[in-house]
């Protein structure tokens, strides 16, 4: 019998429990070796955006980060879906303009930000967004950059087959231990290739980039300067008020975590060389937050003090238009360690 | 063992089931009698919207739609979640006015139009949202009414105890079976109280509203002229693009449809005496639709035209931001036929 999705969250209203998010949690070693559990450890998913720091490990590999002189704010960027507030907007203009590209060479397509009081003001305007607004604008930036340094074309870069992809592919694949061949292949919202696995092969993945001592020099040090970056500048990983740079922040940097579209979260442990990874099965974001920030507390890696920073985001409370509280979303689940 | 809910609708991206949505579905006649079923048709969950037909009852048995001259396009707005349109708004203002009141005394808060257009149209002229625009602005509007009826108070009409309040508990009581005692009291959205009940009463109280032949004198005609009003002015329920709204006219008025909140839709299928309630145990609206649709096409209550003419909310595909399709959203249960 096939493990189900286990309960993890619970939506009351009142008396009742009105609704139900299900999922997976897995706690992986940079060994692979699987830790704790909820749902099913094996079941497998696309990691959407929470590749996205794997995905930049070739950028920095090929030397772009040097060829084009990548600050710190850049290379979050890199493995960010932001906000596109004005300041994501910016940086990924001016890293473009480096390569000597604009946000034109970008095949993500163009959004309203993320960030409701920049995507209000920009229609209030009568503002179109363009393709740098795109949450995935700095992924596409570090694609395009990849692509400059192989001397691979730039306009065919969303491609399965393009090179860029072939060494994304390549990176994914190393970092999670799921040879290419069993990695499925989808097509993300931003036109590039997506990748399945099972979700304890990302938490590995996660676990290996936070603890990369095992991992060949340029792999090595490529993990360490993007986790810095991150930790230096964590409002370039996701922006005001988002779940990804609160725990950065939150925690002074001890955890790296990223999300990814339809209920999906990765966490770099680096002190303990863990790894993390949540799928809401429903692909609820409302649950996602509750569940990760859960998943951290019962492995004993948040202080009180940063719990209570995140407490929003642990179990938020559901209000009316009139602003009474109305319910609550709270975790109730329970980690189980793993056999063996 | 209690049951659990079943897996309702897939959301597929390439090779993969990335998401999954379950939940419950419970068919049942004008007796109460379960007649089909998924997942578990005693789940308990809370009506939302979907009982706002059965809410608008007591006001058309108070006198209240010719007391105040109600027109069919008002009449279907009490039983509305409706878009904001422009003309929904006028409607709600225009009833007010007939009852010497004003969106002012609507006590539903404000927000943005649910109809997307409207709402950008309304934020490009920094124009705020009232009371009126508030989906739930035709129940509030019915509760006004009911309350002058009553000579009650029309100030302090949320809470559980004022008398429209306990109206319109005894009426979804009467309508669902469920004796008032064991309907479950949370608060809505807009602040009045919402009714948690099994999800088979929820369904056997929309065959009975559908076919009103068993119910006392006032309330028979009560059901049939609000479901007059909606079959003649579907847009009313709803609006531009909504499912209730399509329901209503892919069927020439012979399938009468309501939302809630949270995942939930109701629906009256006269010709056979029956009723259909759906819960999508996640919440999710994404999945309601599809799950509905497919009950319908299960049951046979959807000519191959009524069907296609709702194919894009049965089984909608999935684009991403350049346009191209990722994946779709796929119904995957099968009803069984209750026992005896």
């Amino acid at each position: 019998m096939v493990p189900e999705a286990e309960r993890l969250v619970a939506v009351t209203r009142g008396p009742l429990t009105e609704c139900v998010h299900r999922g997976h949690v897995a706690v992986a070693d940079a060994n692979g070796r699987l830790l704790y559990y909820a749902g099913d450890p094996a079941h497998v998913t696309f990691a959407r955006s929470s590749a996205k720091p794997l995905q930049a490990l070739p950028v920095l590999e090929s030397g772009a980060a040097d060829a084009f002189a990548m600050t710190d704010p850049e290379l979050a960027l890199l493995c960010a879906s932001h906000n596109g507030e004005e300041t994501h907007v910016q940086t990924a203009q001016t890293l473009l303009s480096k390569m000597g590209l604009s946000g034109e060479h970008l095949q993500c397509g163009a959004h309203y930000p993320f960030h409701r009081q920049t995507a209000q003001a920009m229609r209030r305007r009568g503002e179109q967004p363009t393709n740098l607004h795109n949450n995935c604008s700095g992924k596409h930036s570090g694609m395009l950059a990849l692509a400059l340094m192989l001397g691979a074309d730039i306009a065919g870069y969303l491609a399965p087959e393009h090179p860029v992809q072939r060494r994304m592919l390549a990176a994914v694949s190393e970092m999670s231990g799921v040879p290419e061949s069993d990695i499925a292949i989808g097509v993300d919202g931003c036109g590039v290739p997506v990748f399945g696995m099972p979700l304890a092969a990302l938490a590995a993945a996660y676990a290996r980039f936070g603890r990369p001592d095992g991992q060949p020099e340029a792999r090595r040090i490529a993990c360490e300067r993007l986790m810095r970056a991150i930790v230096h500048h964590p409002d370039y990983l996701a922006g005001d008020d988002r779940y990804d740079t609160q725990l950065v922040r939150a925690t002074s940097g001890r955890l790296i975590g990223k999300m990814g579209a339809e209920g999906v979260f990765a966490i770099a442990v680096p002190e303990r060389g863990w790894g993390i990874a949540v799928k809401i099965e429903d692909g609820a974001q409302r649950a996602l937050y509750p569940a990760a920030t859960e998943a951290l507390r019962q492995l004993g890696l948040l202080s009180d003090t940063e719990l209570a920073a995140l407490a929003k985001f642990h179990r938020p409370l559901q209000h009316n238009w009139q602003g009474t509280e109305v319910g609550a979303i709270v975790p109730e689940f329970q980690l189980r360690p793993a056999a063996g």
